[in-house]
């Protein structure tokens, strides 16, 4: 999808850009080696634009002699290709394949009734960018662990084998279950040892957006892993949105950096609607900042908070999202394309070597 | 309060845990000890759960001697068994008492019709975990400061005697007061110099949750401990919630660690409410990071931002508090037990030594 | 402006402080330097004050001879008058004079119907506060870049020509533009090398206060100054506010220090407005971490996110704004004289040293 990337839909001016020619390129990096100018003079370097005529007057510069200006410019140019070649080399490989990806949904076996999910706790090693492979520690061997998604009102049973090296527990994050399900070790619960089981039971409460994620020695379990989406549809459907395409967006930032749903940029998966779609995207933030996730070219219709419908929809582009918070949002995909779509602290989504971390992007096909 | 942590009010399926035998446990620590391996099979280590049956498919895992794989996971259990006790031992010490608390109501003292109330800034030692003592600058020797709660209209006279080794000030953060009484050095007063003392005067404007605290080297001053909460009732009272339980919730994250209303977990009070009460909360951020404030077990209805009414109530449980920010909340405790309240960014609240910092609890009494 | 400080427009009881004499500072400087304590007897310290019979009853302290606490006093006064005369000095230096402001509007040429503006972006040395020189990147040689403001529909050409050492693009954040002309390198067009121009047009799509800046190597290059308003004034003119004064609040917190406009306290620039005038400030997040601004003495009335209209508009005095985010805010001026306004995380508002980066003024003119 990113082959076109420079096509143009829209019939106003195309940009232009000309660039200087190959051998000036070439030219600087003689220029970088020697220290010597290519035969280039001044005023040929400002007949590069596409609108000379109508650039601003240039504030004064320093006088230098034409030789000096240059190289100058040459070597700039020189080491600005060896960046935009990195930044080119992560774009372009985007979506990277990586091995497994998160947020499988787990299909419930039906026992008398109950839905009865199965979730084994372990170690694995997660490839989060190609060839980038630490120790996760997941649920059912992926990060973010298998989506749990049933209906409000539905008996449901959570088998949790811990086959970690330490205690666990999980907590149900935004549900409102009885005391003994809540998952907090020494709490609510003992914690599940090392080659223990547990059993949680209750019936679906609250719908919306939640989580599940270990509740003991969490601040290093979550961040390694051990969490997930825990969907509950409501009973009445009158009032749920009508959306074309169903989308999480789990964020963490811990030990295994910046990542969406598991993955740092260019491994993350793109998000995929065609012309005059509706998508629903639910944020949840897992990790331990916040992250003001910015969708470039349409905005976001902001719908829920935590599970709960916000009073009035809002719109926004730019939406900030803190740990622990889950927001739904709708995009009604009106402008064709391929969107950026990250977070707007810079260092979460791009250095010196290009994107990265969490970063993806909206494709609205035409 | 935390004795009968483990029963269930749900009727549902009691969570079900079944330990390994007590002499696999000693076991592991001979395990750990010599490397030998107990005597028990792999197979007797897959049957320990209670759902055996239920159990997911488990990925195959690397091909190891039985031996091997039973003396690891001993070792790991009396890994476990280490961990959680101090975990364990945290929550049992909770709530633990700790030398004085503060947000201690300010009874003023009534001169002509003038609500009187002092303040006195001075260096204190002040138990912020049992055993953990810090240098405080506080306000009336406690920290918070004590709670001053007047009308909208009360004439207010607020005395202000520094004992510190600095000038200080105080602002009345959120009060729109004239411009003289609101506490800014060098703006719109002199500094409080060590050993002067200095008078606030006005009539109480726009009622809420507001605060006070210095407003000279407030960086330092403040992190210390010199703030506390100045409640201004509504004259009218027709549109107050009518509550149960009103509480302050005042964070904090300065060089005494992470606390809620100047203590750190376990020494933190926990909220107590009957079955069916409404509890407000009155969240206020005096530190210098975000803390997204998180209630297991029921939701939060957010009705007022700084004092101020928000034009609609709107639901959640995680609430996103910024630094000089205040959010009024409502809960209906309709859920009885023992819940974890506490900030989710999560290394605020646990460590590999359990929970600590911005943790209290909301108990419930059925 | 600062001039007056300390007259007092309300008619309540005008703050007392009374000082010690001179010669007691003066003996603390002796005392400090001998350890000899001046002649003053503590129970002189005690009726310093100006309410000695409304003092809250002191906690007991220990016992100390007379001598030694008066020398302590004499010497914290003496430590205080150092550091108030750092903060003093800070707070009339306001608002400092520095070279060259951001933020300055950018008249466009018109061709044929197109509102042309042009963009150099070029390195510069940019005067944060008084004498402190930094690297800065900046647009038309300012930081923030010129204010670029149209109407909705407008036909709109930006050239921009880059004269920095490294390639560049310019995002326009907030509108939703043609997916060409969303800048954002290797995704929707190539870089802007070094010395080459680009050209960008469009019709103004939705209206509001959004932003521009770069979209190559971002983190270093908005960090250090390529940023600026991009202002789409409605169509329809109806919905807009009245307002008498509109002013932009863009935040920075990079390498360039914690800046307000492109300036640092005392540089910053106060918002002036008359008693009864309405004021509307555009905050704009181009930094990497949140700030949570705090107007004095009035609240906000939020009413506008991303550059849309809220449901309804809220109100508060202190507004978290982060990264990627605007929000458009009016302030009732009601309530005359100089109002600190400024980052609540006092880390990027104040040190021992005083007053400095994310802080300003709104003054408000009886």
């Amino acid at each position: 999808m990113l082959r076109d990337l420079f096509s143009n839909s829209d019939t106003s001016t195309a940009p232009s850009v000309e660039s200087r020619r190959t051998f000036l390129r070439k030219g600087a990096l003689a220029a970088l080696a020697t220290g010597v100018a290519t035969a280039c003079r001044p005023t040929e370097a400002a007949t590069v634009t596409g609108h000379p005529a109508k650039a601003t007057k240039p504030a004064p510069t320093p006088a230098a002699p034409a030789v000096t200006a240059t190289a100058t410019l040459a070597a700039a140019r020189a080491n600005a290709d060896a960046m935009d070649k990195m930044h080119e080399a992560a774009m372009k490989a985007f979506p990277a394949k990586t091995a497994k990806h998160g947020n499988q949904p787990l299909a419930p076996r039906i026992e008398k009734g109950v839905k009865v999910f199965d979730l084994v706790a372990r170690k694995v090693q997660w490839e989060t960018e190609p060839g980038k492979f630490a120790e996760a520690w997941a649920y059912n061997e992926m990060v973010p662990g298998p989506t749990i998604r049933v209906r409000e009102g539905d008996r449901v049973r959570i088998n949790v084998k811990n086959e970690l090296p330490e205690s666990t527990s999980v907590h149900f994050h935004g549900l409102e279950l009885p005391n003994a399900m809540d998952g907090v070790t020494f709490i609510t619960q003992p914690p599940i040892k090392p080659g223990d089981s547990y059993t949680y039971e209750f019936t679906a409460p609250n719908p919306g957006s939640h989580m599940y994620h270990s509740h003991h020695n969490s601040t290093k379990q979550v961040s390694l892993g051990l969490l997930g989406a825990f969907i509950i549809e409501p009973k009445d459907r009158s009032s749920e949105p009508r959306v074309d395409v169903d989308e999480l967006f789990i964020l963490n930032d811990g030990l295994n950096g910046f990542t969406i749903n598991g993955k740092g940029f260019p491994a993350t998966k793109p998000i995929v609607a065609k012309l005059g779609q509706t998508v629903r995207i639910r944020f949840m933030n897992e990790g331990m900042m916040i992250h003001p996730m910015h969708l470039h070219g349409m905005h976001m219709t902001v719908i829920a908070k935590d599970g709960w419908t916000q009073p009035q929809p809002w719109k926004c582009d730019t939406l900030n999202v803190a740990p622990g918070e889950r927001w739904d949002v709708l995009v009604k995909c009106t402008n064709p394309g391929t969107w950026a779509f990250h977070c707007h602290i810079l260092p979460h989504a791009e250095s010196e070597h290009g994107m990265f971390g969490m970063v993806t992007a909206l494709v609205v096909q035409a």
